[in-house]
């Protein structure tokens, strides 16, 4: 029987722990809190996070490291993108030495621009082939209700890539689709959290569905750019991982990142905003490093460029959509 | 001065108009209804399509073709797919032998399942460059309030492609991109009202923005699959075209065709939705002959096909939504 275990146990890593137990798999979420971790493993119930939801019996949880990681063929990460370098240190030593490991995570590493899949591969000592990504529109507040949604399995090493899709299919709930291009399918999740802000905010603005949908398609072309500079297959950011997540959380009512936009498309300030919701959306923090990339490679974001002016510079954003719409008439694909 | 005839008084036509003379092109519409034609040339407006809408004093209207047509640059098609062929049989003998000829439509001729700019070639007896397409995120209703909005324009003679951007590029209204594939542009405009039925279908049942998304994206996917066999860049499904009118149909409260989609979703039959919305949605048409041309050129469209299954024969959606989420599972990209 296959074995995963899950480490985080948030909305994202318990729904993912429900899918693999529901497709057959033997899974163990790991959590530091002992309280979450016993609702979960006791009561079948994580509160805090999915409240109403009951949890499948075979869904264990323990805040062993080792005893989650007992002969398990799947590692799956799901703990905060900027933990993730210290956490897996102490649970380096404990890793099966054949399993996959898997990120559930969304962001960029503050500080050296590092994927989280980088982050693992340099930390656990261990080759990319081994190294695996789940990403996709999968809002896990929907997904637990029973609602059906689709997602992308990335690794490099085909034969990992099928197990572990085999090991999250569940018809019709859960339909996975598979794509070697790891690169691509991890930057589609990271980065969609800045279109998303820039798409909250012209929605604060008043702005309609013109601007939304031409925000989300010169947003996924600004991605691809530097997707492709980064090594990325630019087809993958016309699936699921790419345009599938975007349009998702850019559009979801569930979306921080995009009610947080819409904040300051109201003419809050940031600190405004950031009491106001008393949580900084993730794209806050990545638009930055996003931009530092984009210019280390020399790749055009002007989207990203306005969010970072408005979000941390103070530029109006009526300023921003004349900036944003008055740029010199190109051809439609350029810089790929 | 360029000038340009618009053919359609409809709210796409009246508005493409408004951007037209806006760029300092000097615009006559030509429509059938002497009322509309008066109320558009004498009082600048168009109650009936744009109620509320203050047009410039500069756009002009007239029921007589050969006066529209006098000296015209850009001739600029925006009637009812399905009866393009007749009328312009009739305007034919007054085309200025060098203007660019345009078309704004969007759907697949019933029978021939030809693209407007097809016919266009056919009934006008012009060489393919003559013809160019305008296409993307463009819901009028937004535009005519005065909101931004970005398209694409599309011709295989770059030169006319370039005098035409610069005849409707307005900042920071308007941003028209170009783009040379007008197969791609133009199915793009078409195929994408038959997944806004689907979209429609789904959120009618009560399913969220994960499988909303996941439709688009799968939507997408088919659209390209197909566009890629007749001639079109994949890439181009990517953009504002493709994605971008796909997204602002898809989500737009707008849209008649995912309007439509709701009703069926909610359980009423085509009957009773046509009888509640006293029109008819272009994708009801349009997915039967778009099915047609897949099948002819052998290319799976699993979301089109459940479409029609629904919309005529009647199909429950729970059991199409069953049977799209129970297919093998499948690598992201195939059949491109």
């Amino acid at each position: 029987m296959t074995k995963a275990a899950v480490f985080g146990t948030g909305s994202w890593g318990t729904t993912f722990g429900m899918i693999l137990s529901g497709a057959g798999t033997r899974t163990t979420l790991w959590g530091r809190r002992a309280e979450v971790v016993e609702a979960i493993d006791r009561r079948h119930e994580n509160p805090g996070y999915l409240p109403g939801a009951v949890l499948p019996d075979t869904l264990r949880a323990t805040t062993d490291p080792a005893e989650a990681l007992d002969g398990a063929d799947f590692v799956v990460f799901a703990v905060p993108a900027q933990t993730l370098r210290f956490e897996l240190s102490r649970w380096k030593a404990d890793l099966p030495p054949d399993a996959v490991l898997v990120s559930l995570m969304k962001g960029i590493e503050l500080g050296t621009t590092k994927r989280m899949s980088e982050v693992i591969c340099e930390v656990a000592e261990v080759p990319q082939e081994r190294v695996a990504v789940v990403s996709g529109p999968n809002l896990a507040g929907e997904i637990v209700r029973g609602q059906p949604a689709a997602t992308v399995v990335a690794c490099t090493d085909e034969r990992a890539m099928e197990r572990l899709q085999a090991a999250c299919y569940l018809p019709p709930w859960f339909r996975p689709y598979t794509n070697p291009d790891v690169v691509g399918v991890e930057l589609g999740g990271a980065i969609k959290n800045v279109i998303a802000l820039a798409v909250g905010i012209s929605a604060g603005m008043g702005l309609g569905d013109n601007v939304g949908a031409m925000l989300m398609t010169r947003g996924l072309a600004e991605i691809s750019r530097l997707g492709e500079v980064l090594g990325a297959d630019p087809h993958t950011f016309a699936g699921l991982a790419g345009m599938g997540d975007l349009v998702a959380t850019c559009t979801s009512p569930l979306s921080r990142n995009r009610t947080f936009g819409e904040n300051l498309g109201r003419g809050m300030t940031l600190a405004e905003v950031i009491a106001a919701t008393k949580q900084t959306a993730e794209g806050v923090k990545s638009c930055e490093s996003v931009l530092e990339l984009a210019r280390k490679h020399d790749v055009e974001m002007p989207i990203t460029e306005v969010v970072v002016a408005v979000v941390h510079d103070a530029m109006p954003p009526s300023e921003a959509a004349v900036l944003l719409m008055s740029r010199t008439p190109k051809a439609e694909r350029y810089g790929l």
